[in-house]
């Protein structure tokens, strides 16, 4: 494995790791738990997993991996705070929607090369890319997996 | 700049950029609500203020960069749950602390080369090494940020 392979997989295991520490934690809560603020009069659990997915979701247009699958989760969990009165969808399906785009990153990121990690993602221009190229796509997963880690340190909270 | 130094660049401003994040919520707070649990039952933020520095200054050796300055930390913050009867300092020190192991970090960082960064961090042996490639300095960052960030996510709600 070269060092480019190396670094890659060191990012991803990252990502991964938080994956699979907060899928792990949300299959074990009831969904009556995830009705519960994870903290007095903060967010919750209903909401940061609605949030993690739309989040989750728009990674995929990003890294050019297909195009946003619920764009329906953006108002209520992306545009809008908790409690705004927004309806919420049914808890099951919330959960099938985490579980299916966190499949379809995982499945994506074998098609990209360690050259496509490098490459800019959608949402930094050509011209920007050539003065930061730290705005790659690896750089998205090192990002993302901070948001998931704040997150997962609140939902936490929900366990006992 | 070659893509061994921007690697190391994106995984380090990922790492300073909770930092600073954490540093700046540690300031805003004052001592009495540092004295507080982060949320009912829950770690206070002193033992999270303890904790995260216990943990920083323990990376000094991993990284080669230096000794440990603060063993002290490692019983009430480390080895042992908050609220286990611990005397702790007092937190002006601690914030001290905090400071000074976070500026050692920084300053030692620009001494390891990209080829140090992908070198085995001290807790691996290199017969480990030579099996697991990714258990290298940089990746040690990695995970340390996913740390910092987990809990950075609980200590904003001693904020509001």
């Amino acid at each position: 494995m070269d060092q480019q392979q190396l670094i890659v997989k060191m990012v991803l295991q990252g990502w991964e790791n938080y994956i699979r520490r907060t899928d792990e934690l949300f299959t074990g809560l009831s969904d009556e738990q995830l009705l519960r603020e994870v903290s007095p009069g903060r967010n919750r659990g209903i909401y940061l997993l609605g949030h993690l997915t739309a989040v989750h979701d728009r990674m995929l247009p990003l890294l050019e991996l297909g195009k946003v699958n619920y764009p329906q989760l953006e108002s209520p969990f992306l545009s809008n705070p908790d409690k705004s009165g927004h309806e919420f969808p049914p808890i099951p399906e919330l959960r099938q929607q985490w579980a299916d785009i966190n499949k379809k990153l995982e499945d994506g990121f074998p098609s990209l090369s360690p050259e496509n990690w490098f490459d800019r993602h959608t949402a930094v221009t050509r011209e920007d890319f050539v003065k930061e190229p730290n705005r790659n796509k690896l750089n998205l997963i090192i990002n993302r997996t901070g948001h998931l880690a704040t997150h997962y340190g609140q939902l936490i909270f929900l366990k006992y």
